[in-house]
């Protein structure tokens, strides 16, 4: 078994805000990061899938297939876009990059063919990255 | 003479609209860069001052000082922050990277106390950047 | 569950050298990095912390909180010190990339409050790196 | 138990070509990667070694001698070469990052003497890399 | 004046040898450079175009014009090629850093129609890289 | 003419203190880059050469030259070394980046004898760096 990874990079603003709690709480928990006109980051995203090489190709998956997968179905509803107002699978959810990463994995994993999606890692700064997964 | 550099990053959103044209013609010279909501970056910015050794601390200009510059002249008025509605030093002006690279020269033209300022470099994503050296 | 990380960066000096071998062993053993006045490196460290997501802030753990443990208990002991003399935590420790891991590890590991400690990475150069996930 | 990794770059050329296949399918299946002269990358290499710490050295297995012993079995063969023809571990194998790590892994496995070869990872480029572990 | 910056990547392959001379002399001056079946890099290539903002747009240059103008002169010709064979402004050229970033300062020069092009930057590894300004 | 590049890495201590000044003093300007035992930094070195393409080989200066005329002469007096003590070209020199960027001016001048140095860069941290050209 192998792991594959494709890495891409978008441009995106957020902003923390939990609905259910008010300014001060919000304030308190998410400080500058509740800024009201949102700020942004350039993500970095990489999709690792796992599975076997297959000896007519020698891939695991073509990573330019994966690479139209993660585009189609993830960096058009992301990049160049607020994620709290225009990208339909976080509306109601506080966009941290740990919401983000599972939303992520939620529109990636039935549409990974060949292999099966093992790990969604983001890096919002170079300081800060999560990983997610499945489990 | 010699060049000291410090760099830093800070995260905004922006979004890139002329007042002064039509949505139609904003959306063909900015397309998806005048999204209405905005979008965002982790933007480096490399400040570089050109200047003489002191001889007595073997420093052009002592870099915790030039870190301390920056931050408070600029770093504190666009990280977390949307360029367009709460920087000052950018109101009423498109915030590309040229214009926030000239913007972030005039902030810090005259706070460089030792040496003079010589280069701003702001990368906006890995794969574009701006400088400006004041000619 | 998820996986956080929080990058630093330090800078310090350390000699490897065993007291409890000769001069010629050690010289055998650790070359030029046993020079008697120390050399030294950029460190940089990754500290992994895996858990849930927290549904009122969307976070694992705050990364802002991860930051100010992660600086207090490990940066200001380690950061523009000498690891031989200056560091605590590593008195009588050959300060190899492995046993300052296993060091940060222990200073860390009951610091974290949400979540639980995964990981503790160390770069000592862009070529040399180490991992310690408390097995 | 800990993982120490060394990072080694290689410059090569190769072609993705199965033989078995026709001239149509090849181009079907590896487009531009087919082109008959070949391109060419800089990979980067991780080898990453697992092990207990030797209290005598602080060391998992010496850096310096994992450096030796990647450089002797591996970037003598792959560097500066063109790895369909000069690389005799690739012969009639399909140069995919895939197989190149596996072909890694095989060379690499019965060298390492302390700890036990853990992963090999291979970047392809700065968007593509794959990892094998032997599973 | 502001400087402007493309970064784009291409993946060639290329054997530096120089056909007035013998293949002892080729050896000797190039090494394992000049083994016959070629080797390859990652190349990063950077343009810089020079120009003063246009109070319009706020750009010297649309740096995604700058991206189709790069890439239809430049990536299109190099990307996935053979350098000595692929690559028609190469023909009869050594291909080293050099050249190649001369002689793709001269399919861009005059291409670029807002501002001008000040220069272009060659990485041929992480540790080697030429820039050219026409000088 | 061009300009090209080599980058070369080296693992060193140093201790900012200007023994014709007090210790107060000392810490007033240096603060903790003034820690009596140290500390260190990975530093990274570009030595840039400028000059015009020889024909016969397609070089400025080849590079493999380069790199050992930059190891034999810089590398080897500074790598795994503390600054202060070990290193003859920074005897009595506060070793600051500035200092130490002349210092390998001066060593590597008349040493380049192909093109002509035009430039060395020395970069501390990934935030702080400086430039000597000469002037």
């Amino acid at each position: 078994m192998l792991y594959v990874t494709r890495r891409e990079v978008f441009s995106a603003s957020h902003r923390l805000f939990n609905k259910q709690l008010s300014d001060a709480e919000n304030e308190e928990i998410f400080d500058k990061c509740s800024n009201p006109h949102g700020h942004g980051h350039n993500y970095v995203l990489e999709v690792i899938v796992s599975g076997e090489i297959n000896p007519k190709t020698g891939y695991v998956i073509d990573l330019k297939k994966l690479k139209r997968i993660v585009r189609e179905n993830v960096i058009k509803k992301v990049d160049h876009k607020h994620l709290n107002y225009d990208t339909g699978f976080l509306k109601n959810i506080i966009p941290t990059a740990e919401n983000i990463a599972v939303g992520i994995w939620n529109e990636l994993y039935d549409k990974i063919t060949e292999g099966r999606l093992f790990s969604v890692k983001l890096y919002e700064t170079e300081n800060n990255y999560v990983e997610y997964r499945g489990e």
